[in-house]
């Protein structure tokens, strides 16, 4: 079985000027890890139609799924449905199926401006909001969800069904206090070339609780995970040095 | 004066899996704005060089500075000073002045792994860490940081002074508790399409403590900011819903 890929596109000025911690790529990458699909790239761009549509069509090309978050409300910062129409070069249109949810939950109060979240490229298929049922849309493979994160993690309930599986990548993940990157450094470089099938990362931290580095594993091999993770136990064990 | 622009770069592959939660991303923005510096765009990069220099060579391009975060470590994984090379096509060496640094810090404990942070492009211009002291670099318009937050935050300190200064955007936040969206959305797109020196952002909450907007107008022009504020003071108490 081989690898299946995506890229998260976060969409949103508030991003970029620093107003609102993203949360979202790390919700996708934890929700798309068990299903064997690996995120490989994001990026974030503003609230400007050609950018959105610019960094979607480099993405969408290059990995199997993208998944976009942000600019599908009511307001007029929301540029993301007509940003997707643009890169597909298709029409942008009411959606007669989102109208008719929006129509279910407005009733009367379903304005104009909220009448904006029915509109989508020619084609798209509805994903379901359960939370705030104005719907998310998918074009091909890109799957076009709200920017708000409770909203964004209801929607991936019914985007999970329709990704195609890959192999699992799996991690073991050591935490080493008193250890420092820079002892154990040549020693962890040897033992990952030589199992080239486990990808070994090495993270520091610092804190008022001391410092160390966590030490993770990741691969789809289980078995070579295991020989790794006992390797890295030896070795962390071999050069920590007791807190003074 | 115009505009000075900037992209960040955020490399590491535990970004991308989910491990890590970035707010790199955020300091700098927060840090650039009032230096009149704009974030236009983000991008995360796997630990791979030709996937960095990649990515680094389009942002260069194209945005006044670009900041790099992560990957500057004396592990095997840390590959950014190589993909810098790589995109610079300059060849990479032990820096003089980096190493020197390092001897100074480690004295006799300064092996073949922590040598490694002294691996820059040709002609690399230091980058003061006051935290851990191995240093970041500067190549050109790109500034290369340390991925962990507290020594990338340190970092600034000598980069702040070899910036140029754009014009500052300022902001304003109304915080409208009791507000929809989708109540206000249509006098919100008049008041946007009324005053375009001014970008007013709309951003929903829902949470324990009820739901609402944050309005959220950005200028350089703070006469003209303040006719917005204003305005918007007025759009939410008209359209705000008291909660039942």
């Amino acid at each position: 079985m081989e690898a299946v890929t995506a890229a998260v596109l976060l969409i949103g000025d508030e991003l970029l000027s620093g107003r609102t911690q993203d949360t979202n790529l790390r919700t996708l990458a934890l929700f798309l890890a068990p299903l064997g699909i690996e995120v490989r790239e994001a990026r974030v761009a503003p609230d400007i139609e050609p950018e959105i549509a610019a960094a979607l069509n480099a993405l969408r090309a290059r990995y199997d799924y993208v998944f976009t978050t942000g600019g599908i409300g009511p307001t007029h910062d929301d540029k993301t449905a007509d940003a997707i129409a643009l890169a597909f070069e298709r029409p942008i249109e009411i959606n007669p199926e989102a109208r008719a949810v929006l129509e279910g939950h407005y009733g009367a109060a379903l304005n104009e401006a909220r009448l904006r979240m029915a509109r989508m490229p020619a084609g798209a298929q509805l994903i379901a909001n359960p939370v705030s049922k104005a719907p998310g849309f998918q074009v091909e493979n890109v799957f076009v969800l709200a920017g708000v994160p409770s909203i964004m993690r209801g929607m991936l309930e019914d985007v999970a069904p329709r990704l195609r599986r890959g192999v699992e990548v799996h991690s073991r993940t050591l935490r080493a206090p008193g250890l420092r990157e820079g002892e154990v450094g040549q020693a962890l470089g040897a033992l990952q070339a030589a199992h080239p099938e486990v990808s070994i990362g090495s993270y520091p931290w610092f804190g008022a609780d001391g410092y160390g580095v966590h030490l993770v594993a990741r691969s789809a091999n289980l078995e070579a995970l295991d020989r790794v993770a006992a390797a890295l136990i030896q070795l962390a064990a071999e050069h920590a040095t007791p807190p003074t």
